[in-house]
């Protein structure tokens, strides 16, 4: 949800031996760009918007039809309801927008939810914080990929047949283009999405406000009912409704936080540019999906989930559950249908293209909210460095993995996912705006100037505000959705919650063992015993024969396992006839095994002479074909991970380049 | 197919950072077993029958179904020829085994079908054999599990609706089985098969022939009709249904090799005793496969498979697909159940049982012939070491994968993967007498004495004997089945001939490569320059400082990268106050990225000193769990395997062993 992949160069390097799987990787991410990372670049608003509001804006390509199918439960009187909850959801959305405002002028440096939590309320709850957002990455590429799904069966009614197949192969496709370095996306879809919108709900409005014409939707003339036949559900049967509608509806608000995050990458003065895109997206989002909830009202939208219970009624009676194209499908065939037909066609492809955009987002906002996290010791800290591109491939991989996940268990539903969806983000909201209020109680504490203090005291009253209003939010949301799969989502919170603390914890107590203290016996070794394992007479070999008599050591011991009687024999004359220098020793191999018997002979000779450090010289094969690797080096690895056990060892490589590497690195150098 | 998993003490080894894949392995396959391996246990001739043969007496249960289901597909006609094919078949079975039992004594020390035909007819009829068997080891497993999930249908019906399900746990629990270490299959399941068949076949002649009872099948009252509404077939239909039928039947013969395979396992006079029990094998099998095919013929058992194309008529004139209860199934059910009908489900269990340790012989076979490919060196090396239990796992692990695709793929129909599965033992066969054929030949011009030569005539007309009969089976079924599926299976062996012929090549090209002479320089680097990579200061780096001293460099650098300029600063100052001797030199690192500074150091250090070695020192963190390895030494490992690409560099492990590393070590050594 912010732009740093713009600034990373991503790139593949040889890792060792290589496995099978790393093989295939290479094979589809393709070679390795040996660039180095670039300074991150600044935008300019009308840059930074497009790039950082596209998940928020595109969330009114499918709150407005969450909320129709909700009240569908309710049957008729449902949708008597409708625009009071988009404009409910539109007050939340204005008071998180003021909000978040106040967020990014005081931490002009990028206060993400997480760092806000962190920072005033302590670890645990910015831990918490970053488990809601790490969830909510997952369900934001999964819900808006879904939703574009369900966009393009509108203009391809066959993809109907496969949308679980095409959701996962959307999925993969981002996963890939990022992986192989998206140079940040564009600008146009957002602004042609916008201007589609607000197009179509001008002419609708307009033609029906002006003009008087009565345009009907092609669901207008259905009825709907709700399960078991409720056609007008009443007391606290319709309140439950709402109250699930109002939550779906808020994941309209979803995606604003990444304004807020994506701060340093405004131009200066960064923290008022972001607060003026904060606003315009806001009013944007806000008009966007009361406008939307409106028309829909005014062409008598009706929408029902196929599986939710709910059924259409036909004005001769027939029943069915078959749903009809989404809220934006049916207003912009209303709307253009009759008078310019590619309006329709443009107004959903630009809203399939942004909800790709929106999920894009998520490929950049989860591996940079991770680096954080391991920057912090909370992840794995290979996950942190930032030109490492390892640490974002990783990342990716895992937000696709488990994207596909959702998208598969779920069937690619958007209703069902929505169910998990929303919680996470305001569970964010909320500890955020919570400690904004602390953030400002400790800064009025010693603010003496009169006129800080009074801008201080309103943006504390602003984000009082904020935070019981999302607070209550998130109560209404857990309320109404929790036996609906909120708990799903609560759940894998929970269970990155636990990880991060027990990384923390682990790598605390490695540091603390680890440290330096006086105490501690700062003694040499005094001799270093050189022993080379040798496999056969050949150019490697001889290679760390070389290095190892370059190295002096106390002692050289060449040391051979006898696997193949002939193959011995064959070695001992060769070595004789060479007169190296070094002995050759021959050691027994009863079952036809190398590491074992040359471990016990390490082992031997530390004990021995406990005093000194054994020094092993180990030959290694560097081929420059990934398949190649699978050949060579098994047995060293072996051995050398076996001797990272022994004390008093140090293992020694010595790469002999085979001309396929030496190729390879040629024609890195040329590209 | 032979049981060298007797004597191999799998276990599991650190191999350094470790992979998730790896660790998950560890948490399924269990802690590693560090005993040494241990020499092969000899069988006697009651143990090496059922250990050895399960494989080639288990195909009774599938091969009179096969051929009564094919033959279905000429209606009713085929079911005249049931007894004459299967007497076809058994008298292939007989040559097959008098051959074998000449093989048996010329190559005492086990004579694979790969072996032979590598020895006498060259490398590529050897790698073709391999690559046959290779496939055919797949398609054993498959076969067999699927076959056992259809007789468990017989006894629990509910198991039709997840046969695919079943099967492919089933693979995955005899790969789990073996991964664990199976200490060689119990030898019961093959004495209750072969005893509770008899018993059947004799009650059931017994009560037909000699009390004159008329037993009738549950199918005796269907007829059969052929695709298409053929009920009886005639002219080339009927032929080419009758060639398929014979193929089919055909797979009775698969497992025979296993035997002539196990030779090194049996007791000494090995060869003696190997012929024996490869001729008891011979008369069971053609005896069980005969008696069954007329059972089944005298109490009217009709077989036809649902999606074959053949339907049932019911004397009523209604007609069904779908199928009936297996041969053996439907005659334990004739014979017992109006008696005695534990009978029965004895019968079917034990064929079950017998599936399955067919089935698990491929588990063994699979990995020993990769094991003695790789030592050829036409698989990669680390496959052949006999007590590096990663070799074998490796196998078991790619064999189960393989056979799980083909039981999805052939959604575990045993009549659809039976069209793969005779090809490859028929290539082997074949082979392997033509290989025998000039074996003798060869054997003949040197032998003088008269009655050796009379012995070897007599062995060589056998061996073109059976080199004629397979080799025209062969031809049939190529022919009957080669559209039908054998084109899959040979696909597959033309992949793996091709992989192995590449690897051989690739060996051959590096041992040219490598290979020492005379007019190489052996001059020694002149000093060795020792680097030490310092990110942070704690014990680890305070041993690779120390070690780096007794080595004795010409020069000691540390080197440091500054990321993060606080904790520069904080090393920086701890550095001046420790004292150590060594002038730590900072690297400034624009994009706070360790590795690319790091290797642009040591590049220009080589550059500056093109005689120099230049050895870098990196501490690594040795754990002692596998998922503590995830969260250390990433930035290690990459530096180390970039390092790898540069000539005039040794790289320089210095472990350090966490508390968690050495309590591990403890509690192994305790056990």
């Amino acid at each position: 949800m912010d732009c740093s992949s713009i600034a990373i160069a991503r790139s593949w390097v040889y890792r060792g031996p290589m496995s099978i799987v790393t093989g295939l990787k290479r094979l589809v991410v393709g070679r390795r760009l040996a660039n180095a990372p670039a300074a991150p670049t600044l935008l300019p608003k009308r840059l930074a918007l497009p790039r950082l509001a596209s998940d928020a804006l595109s969330s009114v390509a499918y709150a407005p039809d969450e909320i129709l199918i909700t009240l569908s439960l309710a049957g008729m009187t449902g949708y008597l309801f409708s625009w009071q909850i988009g404009l409910g959801v539109g007050i939340v959305l204005a008071v998180v927008v003021v909000s978040y405002r106040q967020t990014v002028r005081a931490y002009p440096d990028g206060g993400g939810d997480y760092q806000v939590a962190s920072a005033n309320l302590g670890k645990h709850a910015g831990l918490t914080v970053a488990s809601a957002l790490l969830v909510d990455y997952v369900l934001t590429v999964a819900v808006s990929v879904c939703a574009a799904v369900v966009h393009l069966k509108v203009l391809w009614p066959a993809a109907a047949n496969h949308q679980i197949l095409i959701a996962v192969t959307v999925i993969a496709i981002l996963a890939l283009v990022n992986l192989r370095g998206a140079r940040g996306s564009a600008a146009w879809p957002t602004y042609v999405f916008v201007i589609s919108v607000f197009t179509m709900l001008g002419i609708g409005l307009f033609r029906i406000l002006v003009l008087g014409q009565e345009l009907r939707s092609e669901t207008a003339e259905l009825t709907v009912i709700g399960p078991e036949g409720v056609d007008h559900a009443m007391g606290w049967v319709l309140v439950a409704v709402i109250a699930r509608a109002f939550s779906s509806g808020c994941a309209a608000l979803t995606g604003v936080e990444a304004v807020a995050n994506g701060v340093p990458y405004f131009r200066p003065p960064k923290s008022r540019n972001a607060a003026t895109v904060l606003a315009i997206v806001g009013v944007l989002a806000f008009a966007m999906l009361l406008g939307v909830v409106v028309l829909a009202r005014l062409t008598g939208v009706h929408l029902i989930d196929e599986l939710g219970g709910a059924s259409y009624l036909a004005p001769d009676g027939s029943t069915s559950t078959v749903g009809a194209a989404t809220v934006t499908g049916q207003l912009a065939q209303t709307v253009f249908g009759d008078w310019f037909l590619p309006g329709s066609y443009i107004v959903v492809g630009a809203t399939l293209a942004i909800l790709l955009m929106a999920a894009n987002t998520g490929f950049t906002g989860f591996p940079t909210l991770a680096s954080v996290l391991a920057k912090d010791g909370f992840l794995p800290r290979q996950l942190h460095t930032r030109g490492d591109r390892l640490a974002f491939s990783n990342g990716i991989v895992l937000l696709a993995g488990a994207a596909a996940v959702m998208v598969v268990a779920f069937e690619a539903s958007v209703t069902a996912l929505i169910q998990l969806y929303v919680v996470g983000v305001f569970i964010a909201f909320t500890l955020g705006q919570v400690g904004m209020v602390k953030h400002w109680g400790r800064a009025l504490r010693s603010e003496q100037d009169r006129g800080g203090r009074r801008r201080m005291t309103r943006a504390r009253v602003i984000n009082i505000i904020g935070a019981v209003i999302t607070g209550g939010v998130l109560v209404i949301v857990l309320i109404s959705k929790f036996l609906h799969g909120a708990w799903i989502a609560l759940l894998a919170m929970g269970l990155s919650y636990t990880l991060m603390v027990a990384i923390d914890r682990h790598y605390a107590q490695v540091r603390a063992e680890l440290a330096l203290d006086a105490r501690q016996d700062r003694g040499l070794p005094s001799r270093v015993r050189a022993v080379i394992l040798v496999q056969q007479l050949n150019l490697p070999t001889l290679k760390a024969l070389n290095y190892a008599k370059a190295s002096r050591a106390t002692s050289l011991m060449a040391v051979a396992i006898a696997v193949d009687d002939e193959e011995t024999r064959r070695l001992s004359q060769a070595w004789a006839k060479e007169d190296f220098g070094i002995p050759l020793r021959v050691i027994a191999s009863p079952y036809r095994e190398i590491t074992q018997p040359f471990l016990k002979y390490v082992s031997e000779l530390r004990t021995e002479n406990p005093r000194d450090v054994v020094a092993v010289y180990i030959p290694d094969y560097v081929v420059g074909r990934w398949w190649e690797s699978l050949l060579h080096n098994q047995t060293a690895a072996l051995i050398r991970s076996r001797l990272h056990h022994m004390t008093g060892v140090m293992v020694i490589s010595v790469p002999y380049q085979l001309s396929s590497s030496r190729r390879k690195e040629q024609r890195q150098a040329r590209s």
